[in-house]
């Protein structure tokens, strides 16, 4: 069901990565459902979570393990998110980390836990410290795809992005995974992305690099308003590509890496929605002509979650008044509603508060048929503008949701 | 597919209230789509309207004409909202509202229209003024189940409400019908319902009455949390019960009538949700334990809107984790969430922040397997609640969406 979702790329070795994944039999016979990645000493983590207050045992050993030693793995299971598991979730994560920690003999505080998967149930942890030792011994430079693979739930496809740049005479290469199809709504990362640069940068110059860029991103996508309490998103610099390390974000360098990054966690972020559950569309709702930048991002994210909107793209339906009235309802401060236009995949389809006087209903069927939507919604306030992707809702994803469990 | 609605009751005369319905085409061939209530000279008519800033043409004119002159006529079509149709708009529902007054000279001001069904096309305004004759010719008091037929759009069932109560050897009369299955998300008041009584209530007491109480019922139901663009909401009170006017709120009597009125409108808000687009489940989500009632109502809300959680209700999966989540998402400043506990259909389903020690699978798929679903949801912070009667989200309610205009 994917829509316009690209084979996953080839990665070339990012020199300080090795990965290596393993079956531990949470998820259906044949699934490999746990991924180690192991990281070069020196090498800058970054990391941001979900701001869910439910959110995962993990993710708050995470939290407190970033700042504690340098990390050098990163410990991730599907199949179970340990979230809504109380005190005993928080034992559990900190077992698999022990586990791994002894394994490989560094302290417990440099190994980074991540789970996903169904919430509320007791993390199986005899089953996860079991296939440590197979995934250590599948240790490779070249393990991206099955790493795509490993960290995939409700996900039709793996998704991976890779992007190589050149400065200064070196080449430097940004390459990531990321899963997710559904409780999508990023409030700070998505459950789950993972992105690696060969660059030698200080990690509060990529801690801040990485906040910025997951905000024209991963917190820019929605399939279906629902927060995860599981979201996370990891930055990993290297350093093996020898340049001198980069110490602030004005450096032509760091520039030139922002770059790189953003389209790297822009395709991953957009291969999330293109995988959405049970999505037909791949929509980009950018928002135009706000006074204040908020109120564009307001205004997106409420036409990209409206199930009335949702399922008009699903059936290819031109039923612009719907978006209207998402924008109507958005709160918009001084908002006059004839000065509002509307285009879907280039049509005018709205101004001056209705119907614009060319439209037919054969431009909308045709704007609206394509699998990629471009909904461009003009306030008429101001110079501030933001974008959404998102999804259609279509009786699959239903299907997906109501049998997820059973 | 409505879940428990009951049969329309039985609504005894209203003195000062006649109603006529009529067919105009506007809708499917034998469908009644216009009607109109006739109102006693003196009636007290209170309205609440949509907060959506593309209020349609019809809300617009109501909240005018409501303070330049007594109503005497409410003049109802469905098949068009007239929403989303510019300054066009404005100068059709005048003209539908010329019309009427016209035919039974009144001033035109003494005529309230409003309107549902699609956005944004041209309102059909010859075809309504043609039906007004044959509308005005049925004008009867025993018309409320007609009435009720005559404003459906998606609606698989007429809706009515009636009560009655005694006060000092007088007997008072409420009645009231409502419509709406879908973009029921209202924000002052539903599209549509009409509540009348025989009582005698000055203007500003029922007003303020009426915007109290649709706090209680209204603006507490939402199926699919789009705000519709032509939610009304009217109170008449015609006097004919022979009581001395009511003139404040303190009285013994308004307090009688607020009691009965309350159940009118709850029944009434309540009967939208059960015909709601698509349900399976009667869902009431009562949040209690908040330190503020506006931390429940949004949180209710916010359970009430979440596509994870309605999917889990179609699927009767007890998938209580995606309840936390959304709580854990809802922005409860100061949430701990090692505090809350929640039940299901009086099931302890978790409690400090997992699952309950002696919750089972079997309790979970038990509590969920009725058509009525109550959540009680504990924040464990302080003593104000608020609840929110919601549906599922189930197959039926993405082809009714996705076909709506086709």
């Amino acid at each position: 069901m994917a829509v316009g979702l690209h084979d996953f790329p080839i990665i070339p070795e990012i020199k300080g990565v090795r990965i290596g994944v393993a079956e531990a039999g949470i998820k259906r016979p044949n699934k490999k459902d746990v991924v180690i990645f192991e990281l070069c000493e020196g090498a800058s983590v970054a990391g941001v979570f979900t701001q869910n207050a439910f959110c995962a045992a993990p993710v708050r050993i995470c939290q407190k393990h970033l700042g504690l030693a340098g990390s050098r793995y990163l410990l991730i299971n599907t199949g179970n998110a340990n979230a809504g598991t109380g005190k005993s979730g928080l034992e559990t994560a900190l077992k698999t980390c022990e586990a791994l920690a002894d394994s490989v003999g560094v302290p417990v505080e440099s190994v980074l836990p991540f789970s996903t998967g169904v919430i509320g149930e007791p993390l199986p942890v005899s089953k996860i410290v079991a296939a440590i030792p197979a995934a250590l011994a599948n240790l490779s430079a070249n393990n991206w795809h099955a790493a795509g693979v490993g960290i995939m739930t409700t996900d039709t496809l793996p998704k991976g992005s890779v992007r190589t740049f050149d400065f200064e005479g070196r080449t430097y290469t940004v390459a990531g995974i990321s899963k997710g199809a559904g409780m999508i709504r990023p409030n700070m990362a998505t459950m789950l992305g993972y992105v690696c640069s060969d660059i030698a940068m200080n990690v509060d110059v990529l801690q801040s690099i990485l906040k910025d860029v997951v905000n024209k991103s991963f917190n820019r996508i929605t399939v279906d308003s629902d927060t995860s309490t599981n979201d996370s998103c990891v930055a990993v610099a290297t350093g093996m590509a020898g340049n001198e390390q980069v110490t602030s974000i004005d450096e032509p360098l760091a520039q030139a890496f922002i770059t790189a990054f953003t389209e790297v966690m822009q395709e991953l972020a957009h291969a999330i929605v293109r995988d959405g559950e049970g999505a037909t569309k791949f929509v980009t709702v950018e928002v135009v002509g706000a006074a204040i930048e908020s109120d564009a991002t307001k205004v997106a994210f409420e036409i990209a979650h409206s199930p009335l909107v949702k399922t008009a793209l699903f059936a290819s339906d031109p039923n612009w008044g719907r978006i209207l009235a998402v924008v109507g309802r958005a709160g918009v401060q001084g908002l006059d509603v004839d000065r509002v236009q509307l285009h879907i995949n280039g049509f005018e389809v709205a101004r001056d508060g209705g119907r614009s006087p060319d439209y037919l209903e054969e431009h909308g069927k045709k704007a609206m048929a394509p699998a990629e939507i471009h909904i461009v919604l003009d306030l008429g306030m101001g110079a501030e503008s933001d974008t959404v992707w998102t999804t259609d809702f279509s009786h699959e994803y239903v299907t997906i949701n109501a049998e997820y469990r059973t």
